[in-house]
């Protein structure tokens, strides 16, 4: 009988496996930040010991959510302008307020409010594209999520640096300093194809290369860009790309709502990752992603919520929801991106977006134990017929109870273990008084 | 000092009254089933006292939430079979179990449920149409929601009668039994203009103007809807209702996805009241309703989440949430339905919609103390800037903790008082195990 650190028992154990195998009265092993095994709860017992069992009954365990695009402390900034175009939204509220007040400390203290949101909304990593990244990275890692962390890069001044020149080196700093992290992995993160120049995409991919992390990127979030770039390279954003030499599997694509069908079959072609950020898009007007297409395709897709400012939350079940039912009704097809498609995106397929498809994404022997524990024992998850129904187009975050990453128990039947909760909203709200 | 039954406090008292006043550090004094008085907690606390204060720290005070269409004991069926053309899963999984099981102890059991999933996500009045409204208006009553009930009437036999006749005498008795009702409003529900014949219909307003009572239909939810009535009729589904004399305030008229202008301009004309369905009509691909442009010509459009078997969950908060989003990025204009509208909709019009707005659907003197407190000190909720950008793009249901009905206690702290919620999760499981 070999002792590990915890037995997980779960009801339904929901592994994302190739096979999709789900486990009824299931139990996963964890020994210190893997995942020794997975089975049958009789079985298991009979294989392993452990002091730390957590209980099953009306449980559902399913691999971490994986929130593949977003800008974590952006969440101070939450609900503080709505219903109004991007431009005014962007010039009148957040700009002032970021260039007014952004600094590492900003940054590390609104991350850890982003971070606790996305824990106890089972998410157990995210990819993030915003300023003073070391302040984040910090931050992530005292509150225990997996993150892939990159600064964002444009051509022109901002808060955090004078210019492209400088924010690369900047970048090639970072990713010397996180490079052999356990939960952090560094990336490289050019704004966008209309804010970084060919010259300043050449050198990203450069350094991208060098140190094999991946770039994280806008791309066609709205009309205009499509049309910006147009006028500016006489190509379309993905030609653009491909003709720069960057279009490959290590670009996290984020939004491709302005997509035509070339642009659709160059994306699968070079295996190139995206991340869907439907609320964002749908509540800033921007338009809706062509995913059916795109997973017709091929084309690995998976979620993102962008920042808090725009969305307002940092809910990969909602992400799911709202997209299995909105792409129904677009394509006026009831068929269209079914629930179990939709777990996939947000688990498994997120994680090979990230770059981590062999570390986490699924309940898999092997893998890091980055596990999420919801309570179905609630009436509107009552009756239950089919678990990934109620996991898409029933659950609510709040049904999240217990959180695991890397084998370290970081939510704990609803309560955060390595923070602070009280603190990190108290901070969060003497920031808003100075926002405000 | 006048002696009330309930003072009830809250930081945000959002009273949707006419001129959307929101009360900061506000109280409602609660005497009987109506509300007394609103103010600020100094002033009410100087006029009135009371042995029961809810305390307000951090909670937002909201009307009742009104969901103007459902069919509630469908919610037995809440995942069933998705991700299927409607023809399919009407055929194949839901009319089969109906057909096999349905009688008034099934309804009664699964209203109770619907009922609890509804009054925990703040919901306190609802509109219905089943089979069984008898055994529904008991559990309602039971469960102490507020509901406007009416059986479907069609012209074929059903598991509850043999056609038209025997409906319309059914629901004639049913709204003398129930006219007198304090919590529960009978009314008369032709389930569609495909499904009722002119002379059918003609009998049912007959009916509806004889006992002054709403007429709930589904409208023009489907397009092939419109082509089947414009073959028949040889005019467009509202315009036939016209033709029949039905258009009027009377009128619940769900659905209402293939509108054209003249439509709408009939249906604002005649003030005929709209239930917008945008997360069933989205997950059965059926279209989105033109909800920008009815609201323009000044229809009074609520929310409906049709039933938890097509949606999967009864859930206002998020039906909100869901159409500012949508609409915002169909209209291609993210000022399109803006939070205060979404939640007037989701209140004060729901109840007008019904017939109830001089009722329920604000916090106002005089009105029913309909009342639902959220718990805004959560991650997700922090910072505050704006208290409606909160209530429609960043609470979830279940942030509501504790739910007045009609001056009654019906969810204290997130438990409901009037049954016992285990004993209504396990009937669920055991009626499931049949209809499985």
């Amino acid at each position: 009988m070999e002792k590990v650190d915890y037995i997980i028992r779960g009801d339904y154990i929901v592994t994302m496996d190739e096979s999709l195998t789900v486990v009824r009265d299931g139990a996963i092993a964890v020994k210190g930040n893997l995942i020794s095994d997975v089975g049958g709860f009789d079985d298991i017992s009979k294989k392993y010991s452990s002091e730390k069992i957590i209980e099953g009954s009306n449980r559902a365990v399913i691999p971490g959510l994986i929130n593949t695009h977003t800008h974590a402390a952006m969440v101070y900034f939450r609900g503080i302008a709505d219903d109004l175009p991007l431009k005014e939204w962007l010039e009148d509220y957040i700009w002032p307020a970021e260039s007014r007040l952004l600094s590492p400390e900003f940054v590390s203290d609104a991350t850890e409010l982003a971070c606790l949101e996305m824990l106890k909304a089972g998410i157990t990593t995210y990819s993030d594209m915003y300023f003073f990244e070391d302040a984040s990275g910090r931050a992530a890692k005292k509150m225990g999520m997996r993150a892939v962390l990159g600064a964002g890069i444009v051509d022109f001044p901002t808060i955090s640096g004078k210019g492209a020149d400088e924010y690369l080196k900047k970048a090639e700093e970072f990713i010397n300093d996180w490079g052999k992290d356990e939960l952090i992995t560094p990336c490289i993160a050019p704004h966008s194809i209309y804010a970084c120049g060919p010259d300043t995409l050449r050198k990203i991919k450069n350094i991208a290369d060098k140190y094999n992390v991946p770039i994280h990127t806008h791309l066609s979030e709205a009309k205009w860009e499509v049309e910006e770039v147009k006028k500016r390279y006489g190509r379309r954003p993905v030609e653009h790309l491909y003709n720069l030499g960057l279009l490959d599997g290590k670009i996290i694509a984020v939004h491709c709502v302005w997509l035509n069908d070339e642009e659709i079959t160059m994306l699968a072609k070079h295996n190139v990752g995206v991340s869907h950020c439907i609320e964002s898009n749908l509540k800033l007007g921007s338009g809706i992603a062509p995913v059916p297409q795109m997973l017709k395709a091929g084309i690995k897709v998976s979620f993102g919520t962008d920042s808090a400012a725009s969305n307002n939350d940092l809910n990969i079940l909602s992400e799911m929801s709202t997209a299995a039912k909105v792409h129904k009704a677009i394509s006026n097809n009831p068929t269209a991106l079914d629930a179990k498609t939709a777990l996939l995106m947000a688990t498994q397929w997120g994680a090979e977006v990230l770059g981590l498809g062999k570390i986490t994404g699924s309940i898999e022997k092997g893998k890091a134990a980055d596990i999420a524990i919801l309570n179905l024992d609630k009436p509107h998850l009552t009756p239950m017929y089919d678990i990934y129904s109620h996991l898409v187009y029933s659950a609510r975050a709040s049904d999240f109870e217990t959180v695991f990453v890397n084998g370290r128990l970081i939510v704990d039947n609803g309560r955060l273990c390595t923070a602070d909760e009280e603190d990190i909203m108290s901070k969060a709200r003497e920031w808003r008084d100075k926002i405000k």
